[in-house]
């Protein structure tokens, strides 16, 4: 397929000064601030769809931030991919962590550092470049849509709905997103597996306002140390979460699944040094792998209390707050799990404390077959540029709307991820190799020929 | 002593007005950026002190803020009184919880409401406007000196080297102090006992770089859950500390003391009440009264790491952060458990974190005897203008100076305190009723004027 890569060849600076115009587009969708970001980010994205070639595109405004949706009908009796990205992404602080302007993308070291590079910016605009590559070649062999939203990280509050309202537009075939990782640069993979998630925030209130340490510690409750001890006991000394009925919906996997997940390549010792750590931390009688991939997990997000500031403040405050995330597999409901949490933190609040308990936001799990013709597609795309079969994976992220996508338009999806675990998503220096940016909008290219083959033989 | 009662009222308007001036001078000594400050609250006190009548008064630096020193000396063969009070205050925040700006006083319902205004600004300066009556008043009996620092609020780290260095200048008999508080306006005391102070900070890190809470949770060891883990272990369930050696050298009080103790007037619905909690906590076997007065105690002041934004980032973060003060008592040495705190806190630091502990301050405990002249005088004073005598106290919270100055000068000090538990010192809307500011006042004087009946008999 050597017209893929002459296209690209031709046109690699073009497609990397696109991406930089979209990655210095601050369009972090948590923070209010940044709400203009989300309509100037819709706009480059309605842009370069247009100049791919769509025959139409346009901006669907939600009562949160735009959706930009667009497509390419080439015979109504072809197959049709739709194509899902987000636009947003995650904050950035702590900011002085940064090595460079997390909103001012650089090539350094062979890759493309900024917020958004990997997630979802960088993948997200692979797909706009091989959609234009195969389509300006006139090899587009099936329709593509694309849908675009701007609410990804804060839990697509809005995106199920918009589906609900739009879904004969959005009718497809199958589902194609890049938004997760892949084994190595040489190892390619594909998610076959989501965990949910549950996030809640908490709220431990002791006395009605800041007291005096030394005149009130030791005989008032202090709510910072009551919510280390709350979030203390959330785990068993088998790391094992004490939520009553947490586990209950839990799928188990067979013995043969977990040998075969064991298979793929994985080094304890390169992963602890990559993280700097000692020693791996996890629910006992699992692996590492298993404990992101098969089981699900509490982490603290976040914590706040008390004095802050630099220096030595005497305090014992009224406040204390955890932002807690609860991540799950397969067969566990999000609901279901948030008021569990909610009624098990409430129960072990000593009587000295109140506590306040906000559902902030949250997302089923999420399983795809590997014996749907996307998959096999894809397996084959995968084969001709890096030589071998990808390997299923599960993985221990979080994508709620592809669950969501499923009960609404009854579609399927497709995780084609290029991402590497070193790219520091979601961290200060978030980063994207530039060769997975042009591998992986040449392996899309091929996935559509192929999925076009593959649809033919039904 | 009618003369006191008209010169007060003849000038009233005048010392508030004077120390409102002082209340508007935002002298955080915590904070870098309110170094200048610091300078202005300094030099605000020497023309107080010229201006009541000292025969001089001058700024001295240090290697950190500024001390303001001034004396009167009527004749050197009468005895000496040191005043002693603190020019900086605690930061503001949370700055949004205060009903007026904290460096704009105004009074309102009989009080004044600024940053400082009971501790240690408004206490201070009763003791400039006292002085300053009895000498124009031709009615001062004893010399008087003045010493006025800036880092009470961090732990006076400059105030030991340069009371040792000007030791023959600051030659006294009794050093005075205003900045505890009385058990109600119409129930007077003395703090005869206060509580020493280790301060501390701890860092926990896990992996070297904040993680996606999705892909590495579960995995991987989250330093916040850990240091949860680890302040919740600090107690156990009689709510005692877990530090090995922590109560070692604790005054044990005696069953006559403490029944003597429970004498003091204390109404724990009125507490519970006034902090709006349906339960108090501390230590099993001890009153509150007791845990604050003759137990030693440890409280998280601060806590913070992960996402503390607004919405939900999902990370596992890569620090953790607390601040960590424990009360002592008498005998306890600072020092000591401050060493105790680090090493156990490091010994319980599980292998997949590592940590790292800051001392950020500390100071000794203070007991004061009820014998002496200058608490005969007090008594003298307050039964006067109160119509009863002062009840000697146990204060929970902490002046580490005072024990500084005992070791240096060999001089004790006599704690004449007027503020109140509701003057919400150190919080926001920190407040001093009008009243105890002017009684405070006439009752320093009936106390100068005691002092040098009380020496005179020796």
């Amino acid at each position: 397929m050597q017209f893929i890569k002459d296209y690209i060849e031709t046109h690699k600076d073009r497609f990397m000064n696109e991406l930089f115009g979209l990655l210095r587009i601050p369009s972090i969708s948590s923070l209010s601030e940044n709400k203009p970001d989300m309509q100037r980010a819709a706009e480059y994205w309605r842009d370069a769809i247009l100049a791919a070639g769509a025959d139409k595109a346009e901006i669907f405004q939600t009562s949160g931030n735009p959706i930009t949706y667009g497509e390419k009908i080439i015979d109504p009796s072809l197959p049709t991919v739709l194509v899902y990205a987000h636009m947003d992404v995650m904050p950035v602080d702590p900011i002085d962590l940064w090595k460079t302007p997390p909103f001012e993308p650089v090539i350094k070291d062979g890759k493309i550092w900024g917020r958004g590079a990997d997630d979802d910016k960088g993948q997200g605009y692979m797909h706009a470049k091989a959609f234009e590559l195969l389509l300006k070649s006139g090899k587009l062999p099936v329709n593509v849509k694309f849908m675009i939203e701007g609410e990804e990280e804060i839990g697509s509050p809005n995106m199920g709905a918009w589906c609900e309202q739009y879904k004969d537009m959005l009718k497809a075939d199958i589902i194609l997103v890049s938004d997760t990782s892949m084994i190595a640069s040489d190892i390619p993979s594909i998610t076959v597996g989501l965990r949910g998630l549950a996030y809640l925030e908490v709220e431990v209130t002791g006395p009605n306002r800041d007291l005096h340490s030394g005149l009130f510690g030791g005989a008032v409750a202090n709510p910072i140390n009551v919510l280390s001890k709350m979030i203390a006991s959330l785990h068993n000394d088998q790391n094992q979460i004490t939520i009553p009925g947490f586990y209950d919906d839990v799928q188990l996997v067979s013995k043969e699944e977990r040998e075969a997940m064991a298979q793929a390549p994985f080094n304890l010792d390169n992963y602890k040094k990559a993280l700097n750590i000692d020693t791996v931390w996890g629910e006992e009688g699992y692996t590492t792998i298993e404990r992101t991939g098969i089981r699900p997990t509490l982490d603290v997000c976040g914590i706040w209390g008390g004095y802050t500031g630099e220096g030595a403040k005497t305090v014992l405050p009224s406040k204390a707050y955890a932002k807690i995330s609860m991540r799950l597999v397969p067969n566990q409901d999000y609901r279901v799990i948030s008021k569990l949490f909610e009624d098990h933190f409430k129960k072990i609040a000593p009587p000295y404390v109140q506590v306040k308990v906000t559902d902030l936001h949250g997302g089923q799990g999420y399983v795809a077959p590997i014996e749907m013709p996307a998959y096999k597609a894809a397996e084959k795309a995968y084969l001709q540029i890096y030589g071998k079969k990808p390997i299923p994976t599960r993985s221990g992220g979080s994508i709620p709307i592809i669950s969501t996508f499923e009960q609404v338009l009854g579609t399927k999806t497709l995780l084609m991820g290029f991402g590497l675990e070193s790219d520091a998503i979601h961290s200060p220096n978030e980063n994207y190799p530039v060769d997975h940016f042009y591998r992986g909008i040449e392996t899309i290219c091929h996935f559509y020929l192929e999925y076009a083959k593959e649809m033919s033989k039904k």
